[in-house]
């Protein structure tokens, strides 16, 4: 279930996608379907919305979207790389225009040596991809919440914004 | 965001599904993630769930999961046979014991020829695939949590009864 508050916002987003004649897909880690979900919720995201890879496991990871064994053996996935990566692998696999990617930690607890909250998002475009970092504080369910309200603010920067920079 | 009701739901599944050794993967079309994230929503989901494919766009069931291109073409995306070949799809791709599929017309308004809420679920296991049809009433919010629910309803059937049947 998404929030009034939310679904405006994605409403405007496909809108604005739809407008521009531009596709997305996604590649989620912690936030596991929810960011495919917000977009879904939208009647007629399917005129922009291809689809998204749900990788949790890091065979998923790796299998599902090509990302690098090593890259993962190295520093595991919570990583700006990784969230780089996804995205891209989304973009080609899905044949999008954009594709939005998240990994990081939703607790409770640490993992892989980083703290709870941890999170990286990633934005894959024709030109370039962006990644954001963050520090969320609150619960699990928290955290995957605004994993998924950063993931549209950095989306909608970018069609605001950032798309005449290229 | 999931209900109380559905986290309590989803909680048994994951620790059957652990106690019994066994993994979990899905691929959606109508419920767009919304499945995935309720099986991500509780905490220890990484033991059992590998994760998913969101093929929302006919390509992406193509491309993605490898879905019969003579199938979509000759009957479109709503049929027990399209939710049967996504299940068996990510069973395959994620390398999991089970995986559960949707496909249908979320609405508003039909889709393909079908009513909104025309929804198909399937179940892949070792042993076979099952798949379910429902005729869920309701907005579009509501037919895809309905879905969720189902497909919940389908897995614990499995876990509790029918798997001794294989």
């Amino acid at each position: 279930m998404t929030t009034g508050r939310e679904r405006e916002c994605w409403t405007y987003l496909v809108q604005q996608l739809g407008r521009s004649g531009l596709t997305l897909s996604v590649a989620e880690s912690l936030t596991g379907g929810r960011l495919a979900d917000a977009i879904v919720t939208v009647p007629g995201a399917s005129a922009v919305f291809a689809g998204g890879a749900v990788t949790y496991s890091e065979r998923a990871k790796i299998f599902i979207l090509g990302i690098s064994e090593q890259l993962l053996d190295a520093g595991g996935a919570v990583q700006p790389e990784v969230a780089e990566q996804m995205a891209e692998a989304a973009r080609r696999r899905f044949d999008t225009d954009l594709a939005l990617a998240t990994t990081g930690v939703a607790g409770p607890g640490p993992a892989d040596g980083h703290p709870a909250g941890t999170v990286y998002i990633s934005l894959a475009t024709s030109g370039q991809t962006r990644t954001e970092a963050h520090l969320f504080t609150g619960n699990r369910e928290h955290v995957r919440s605004a994993t998924v309200s950063a993931a549209a603010v950095l989306l909608e920067r970018w069609l605001d914004q950032d798309r005449q920079l290229g």
